[in-house]
């Protein structure tokens, strides 16, 4: 394949970059820096199969000049903030509905005809079927920023049908795993690591989230992209499993060795738009052939570990 | 009520603005006149009750300042060229998607606080229960326009939830009668009054679609509004009936009294992103009480008595 990944200097776009370099595909990594780090492609000074391009996904003659010769489009660049949407509301939609328009756009333009895409499991709102299929019932938006993953899907499907690309669609639980920057698990460990005495949790301890690692997530996508054939493929992506974050907190106090005091927030939700409940169904992924490796615990164990080692990145993020 | 109507010059617009002076309401009708009539509110010249502010959906400023005082939107302002999106992809993107984040702007900045916004039956993609109610499965999207409604309405219920706004989100079928100047009845129309002896048709004729009399239509966005109280409504807006391209022509031949031979394109659908059956279920809007007076039969022949006596539209449109 010839690739291009938007978003390739994050923390998904750069493990997906190792995997595909790995794999003998020619990849170009097209970022702005806004929250990717360039060391990540230290190992590929000089390999010709790899091209680092900073730009913005705002930016469609960049975009279009970038994807020349690419067949394949990973499109994972977006505002992944869905917990302060509400304190700026155009940002998902510049950075997730019109990026992924003009993601398209450069791909008609370069002549790219596949597409694969990071949505949620967001986009199912507060669902009413566990473990979630695919094809739930119409669901009603609660976030900005899955409002703008849901109009992003809408238009690659309706590009696929008007314009003959192809459109890989992945419904993400929340991932884990090395260069996680980004989360719970994340705002957890910071706290603990200034005040392991004391930790301060959003509502009650009592939301059922699902999560994935992010090496899991990757093979997913690529197994997806090897057996679909359907011009529009939904795949919901995450763990058979579900945990509370009682369960995540008690899993990273004991990587930590700390026993801190906790201190809810209170209420069913975390935040506005916080759904209280992710857990979907992943058959569709699976009959394709796919498991994840890693349960959630193992993932969340890791997590802590890569951040324990990689105090630059709590640095970078301060 | 102290309502502003987007597109309140357009076919849909126009009636509702009718609608709502008649019963009393102060109406401010915006729009851009792209496609609309200003004649229609001849009637209103010195009303102290109406206003009309010329103004696009992309001008917030404008936008905003056209809301002060007003507690309700009705957003019908749109691109809803459903055939031709593929030859303009950014149209859907900006004059819907990107509308519908400027008025839900508009809203949060001027204090209004209900919106009614017109989507559509199209946003079922190719629909697999029939009638299609409001929580069919997850529709995979198969036309840049519906996709434009879809990611609208996802804004508005995220706004809802996010702001405390109240949204309406009406999935219409396409709409007859007076002031209709757009779709089959008004391509069929003009073609037999050019040349009655034949008529070209898109598809093999047997498309089979719902219509709504136009002012059915605002009855039942008027019940809603009465009657719903949940944050978000989700309403189905169609006839209890469906017909096939052909019914339809036999009614507009019959109305017209000529028997011109048709020549048929071929294939199911009349274009890329056509669909072949569109029917709703609309039982959640009867359920409040309301239930459409004119047959599909009797609004496709009120639509042509109409074209019939106002030349003028088909002289305005050519």
């Amino acid at each position: 394949m010839n690739v291009l990944v938007t978003g390739g200097a994050g923390f998904i776009g750069s493990h997906l970059v190792d995997r595909l370099v790995g794999d003998g595909h020619s990849v170009v990594a097209y970022d702005n820096l806004s929250s990717g780090f360039l060391d990540y492609f230290n190992p590929y000074a000089g390999n010709p199969h790899f091209r680092f391009v900073r730009g913005d996904v705002l930016d469609v003659a960049a975009l279009t000049e970038a994807m020349r010769g690419c067949d394949t489009v990973f499109h994972l660049a977006a505002n992944a903030d869905v917990r302060f949407g509400l304190d700026h509301p155009r940002r998902d939609l510049e950075q997730n509905t019109i990026a992924t328009h003009n993601v398209l756009e450069a791909m008609r333009a370069a002549g790219a005809r596949r597409i694969a895409f990071s949505s949620t499991g967001s986009v199912y709102g507060e669902a009413k079927v566990f473990p979630t299929p695919e094809d739930a019932p119409f669901p009603i938006q609660t976030s900005l920023y899955a409002a703008s993953k849901l109009a992003g899907e809408g238009m690659i499907a309706a590009y696929a049908a008007g314009y003959g690309l192809q459109g890989f669609i992945f419904r993400f639980v929340s991932l884990l795993g090395e260069r996680y920057s980004h989360g719970h698990v994340f705002d957890f460990y910071k706290q603990l690591r200034e005040h392991p005495q004391e930790l301060r949790v959003l509502g009650d301890g009592t939301q059922r989230k699902s999560y994935l690692y992010v090496k899991d997530c990757i093979d997913a996508m690529l197994t997806a992209l090897e057996k679909g054939r359907d011009p529009v493929g939904v795949f919901n992506l995450g763990a058979d499993e579900y945990c509370r974050v009682t369960d995540s907190i008690g899993w990273i106090c004991e990587a930590l060795n700390v026993k801190p005091e906790l201190k809810f927030s209170g209420g069913d939700r975390g935040w506005v738009g916080d759904n209280p409940f992710i857990f979907l169904d992943c058959a569709r992924i699976r009959s394709l052939g796919w498991a994840p490796r890693l349960t959630i615990r193992e993932g969340v164990v890791k997590t802590v570990e890569y951040l324990r080692e990689n105090p630059w990145l709590l640095e970078a993020r301060a």
